[in-house]
């Protein structure tokens, strides 16, 4: 059996979570907290984060781009980048936008200082860490309703692995109530159709003991 | 022709220079200084980073990773990612720890806080900062002295990404003097073995004004 070491509020194991989903690649969750620094875990993954993704034949792979990649050459279909190549850098463009800037600029400064650091026991959040992710977050949510003005999907026609990446962080947000999507109806919209497709439910069920999610979050029509 | 915005001492500008000199794709180089946030450069890449590739026909890819996928399934021989799936995470994921984990732990906190940081006149390094990136980079390079001790290249048996990846943020740091390579014989060998390569030649002829390179940063026999 498969099996994929995440954690729930993790954007990077939720993306991969997705696209395995998505491909109906069935894999066994196994909860993991990187912060625990477990031996066997590390030996796994020396870089002591999830998500890592063990294969049926026990081939381990850590990093979520290179699971993405893996799973995207190895998987089955839906293919998750198009067929053209200058097609295919824009989802990789996107992917890495929302993985690296969305991320740095959004993710730590709100899901990591409020949750993680709660959960790791390292103290209180920062307010002017958290200030400048709200701030942040709503230039982000502008560039998606952007983009999706002249799109099907955020890369282009197809669903791509752009999709899952954003709708990957902006559900990390999303559970603990930070995305003002009144601010963005066209955002609002393309996040409703990703939730509402089957590769969704199983992080609407999520649940992180001491942090409930708010009400909307696994509302489909929210 | 193509073009490629970079900045000298980005280790993502370098990766992308160190991979299209691996492959003799000719390339004009443009230096771009981010933070003026040009508006031109800013239509060509909203996010406002280097590196942005502008190919021959005109089409534009940013983000440093799509780039070289791009050119990996666009561009000449040799192929910088392993032809098993498997060995090809492996390459991706070691990509990845320097792009990301090192990025954050040492480059930022070395490269970014003293040069970048005074290019901007954004105020002084912060000692803090220095000090955990100075302690950081001992546990890189004893990673990558082990990775060594039973691999030919990074990754395994053949140069790849990963080489390049780790080579472009270790070359910032050695421009500034910031790499004990005392501490890991192999990896200073393997690190002098990819010095040696012609794709290598004019990132050891930068120059940021102000910032003179240390004497042995140009040496192949450092």
């Amino acid at each position: 059996m498969r099996r994929l070491f995440h954690l729930p509020l993790s954007p990077f194991s939720r993306k991969v979570r997705l696209v395995l989903g998505e491909k109906r690649i069935e894999t066994e969750l196994v909860e993991e907290l990187p912060w625990d620094r477990r031996i066997d875990f590390l030996r796994l993954n020396p870089a002591g984060e999830v998500p890592v993704f063990v294969d049926e034949d026990g081939q381990t792979i850590a990093d979520s781009t290179a699971i993405c990649e893996y799973l995207e050459e190895t998987g089955p279909t839906p293919l998750l980048l198009p067929s053209d190549s200058i097609d295919r850098a824009e989802a990789r463009r996107l992917a890495g936008w929302f993985d690296s800037k969305f991320h740095r600029e959004v993710t730590v400064n709100l899901v990591y200082e409020r949750v993680n650091k709660r959960l790791m026991k390292a103290g209180y959040p920062d307010s002017a860490c958290v200030k400048a992710g709200a701030k942040n977050v709503k230039y982000h949510l502008e560039y998606v309703g952007w983009l999706m003005e002249g799109r099907n999907w955020l890369a282009g026609d197809q669903l791509s692995i752009a999709d899952f990446a954003a709708a990957a962080h902006l559900s990390c947000l999303d559970y603990c109530g930070d995305v003002p999507w009144e601010i963005s109806p066209p955002a609002k919209d393309w996040y409703a159709r990703l939730k509402s497709r089957p590769c969704f439910r199983p992080l609407l069920a999520d649940h992180i003991p001491g942090f409930p999610s708010k009400p909307h979050y696994s509302d489909l029509d929210f």
